[in-house]
């Protein structure tokens, strides 16, 4: 098991529902954590949850807090000891193998990119988000908007990250990776992407699906699908809302269909949670992965709660046994010297 | 009513889809159209359906056809005589109001642009497309991909149109226009959403509510919802994969629950049918407004049968009643006068 470092201070619920969630991630996985923030509000709420002195729970104490509303450049400079610096730190130290970061998106990639740092030939990060598909498994979005003015090398990069996530965390066998345009012709879209295709089409490092329309992400016939982070993060949101309408037009036709309608959805309730209203949870993956760092950082949702927390710390421990991190430097070095 | 011409064989079932559809538009609703291309076979189709009298059917011949994998503007360029120009020519010639394209996205704005022409004042043309919202209504989305790579000075343009479109032929009464972007604040986004949005806050023609996300687009804060036609792109055809995934995964929750869910599905089929299936249905809508042409030009899917169709022209009908090409250049003669 990896050692993961928790932002205890991170989002809407802090400490609480992180606390509790670290407190899950321990009990059904033992994955030893490292709480980080107020010490003293999260010994409370690990006393009042009876482990207070759990071997595999740690508690380190920060004094600051990036809130949502801050530049996160600026306060991640000036706050030194806020729990997601902290955190990071952890990690850069090789204290812990893992951060897991619930609150601002903006403030977690900061923390990524400064505390920890980049991998060595990849210019920017990027976050890696799974959509659900047709086939019963997930599409991977990269990136998903840790940058929304890419060249095309970074989407070059991108592919190579999201291609190791896909293969060796996810365990796709052979993954398929597309370019997100607007047609499936190689002269299709904006001049970014033409050059993207370009890249892609050249490199050996694995093999390049062609472009991917927006249509395509959740059928599953691309693995992985490779975004600039303006288009992946306005998807990935759009996905969100339409998939609270689906809900809700579903929930109206249980209610304003009658006797009939009312008793088929009681009836249909058990089934529907099953099979759809889960692969719609955000919680059960808990949080997206901030690739091309130089460790593990998984990215949570503000409104997380203890289970998204949970199984972020799952998350974040699965990636960290992979080293995604060793696995792109290699790519990069064979891919240097053949040159 | 206006009259209407139909490019009769565009799309996937042209040309016997198409005629059905017009024959239906003039049943339902009087309109007169004009069914363009192979008038052969076009007028075996009307006599089949006992319709080859009809004085609100006009026949024309157009000897050829844009197929769906020909570059737009060659094609466009090279066949004169193709049902799609011949169409566009009706309207500029001032014989008809508007033109129903189903097929080749890129063939229809290429007939717009180059057959009917620009309005003085805008640059390139937009396609407004509906997404239904929370509210029950459609929030509409502009540019959904006629231009990849568009100016600011464009994006202005669109939320003009978008505006105008909303407001006169949706009859929205106050619409709020949001520019698509990856955050709330001003300064977020790439460089073209910055400028846009200094752009969006100078200008008087219409109040500017400010930026949307994308989970924006589904809950309907905004009725109107300005996208460089890449993202619009990726974002519509998104949209449409991730409905369809959603009707399996209903199915599959039906299929898959056991006897009570099987029920439970049975009981609730009506009213899934009239409260939710209806509003994703693209046949209802039956096509989608290029606006910023001289002129009204509805874009059909290349899977149209006749419902679509038929609904196509209504739409058309309906957009040309308003003209919005006149509202638009008064509006832009007036910011010209008082620069």
């Amino acid at each position: 098991m990896k050692k993961v470092a928790v932002d205890a201070m991170g989002g809407d619920f802090a400490p609480l529902e992180i606390v509790l969630g670290g407190i899950q991630a321990v009990r059904d996985y033992k994955i030893p954590i490292v709480l980080v923030g107020d010490s003293e509000q999260i010994r409370k709420i690990l006393a009042d949850n009876g482990e207070d002195a759990n071997s595999l729970i740690e508690v380190i104490h920060a004094s600051q807090v990036i809130e949502m509303g801050e530049h996160p450049g600026m306060a991640f400079r000036k706050k030194k000891d806020a729990s997601i610096s902290v955190a990071a730190r952890l990690v850069k130290q090789g204290k812990c193998d893992a951060v897991v970061a619930p609150g601002s998106t903006g403030a977690a990639v900061t923390a990524g990119l400064l505390g920890i740092g980049r991998i060595k030939g990849i210019e920017r990060p990027a976050i890696v988000t799974p959509i659900p598909n047709e086939k019963g498994g997930h599409t991977f979005l990269i990136d998903a908007g840790a940058s929304a003015n890419p060249k095309p090398e970074n989407l070059l990069q991108n592919a190579l990250l999201g291609y190791n996530y896909a293969k060796y965390v996810r365990h796709i066998k052979e993954p398929r990776v597309g370019l997100l345009n607007i047609g499936s012709e190689s002269t299709k879209g904006s001049a970014l992407m033409t050059e993207t295709y370009e890249l892609l089409s050249k490199q050996t490092w694995f093999p390049f699906a062609g472009n991917a329309e927006g249509r395509d992400i959740p059928t599953g016939e691309f693995d992985v699908v490779v975004s600039d982070g303006f288009t992946g993060n306005v998807v990935l949101k759009f996905g969100e809302g339409l998939g609270k309408l689906f809900i809700t037009l579903l929930k109206d036709s249980i209610y304003r269909g009658g006797v009939l309608a009312k008793l088929g959805g009681l009836l249909l309730k058990p089934a529907l949670k099953k099979y759809m209203m889960k692969k719609f949870d955000y919680a059960e993956e808990g949080g997206a992965p901030l690739l091309g760092i130089d460790g593990t950082l998984i990215i949570s949702h503000g409104s997380s709660r203890a289970k998204a927390i949970r199984n972020a710390i799952r998350l974040a421990n699965q990636v960290a046994e992979e080293e995604i991190p060793t696995l792109v430097k290699n790519t990069l070095n064979v891919a240097i010297e053949s040159e």
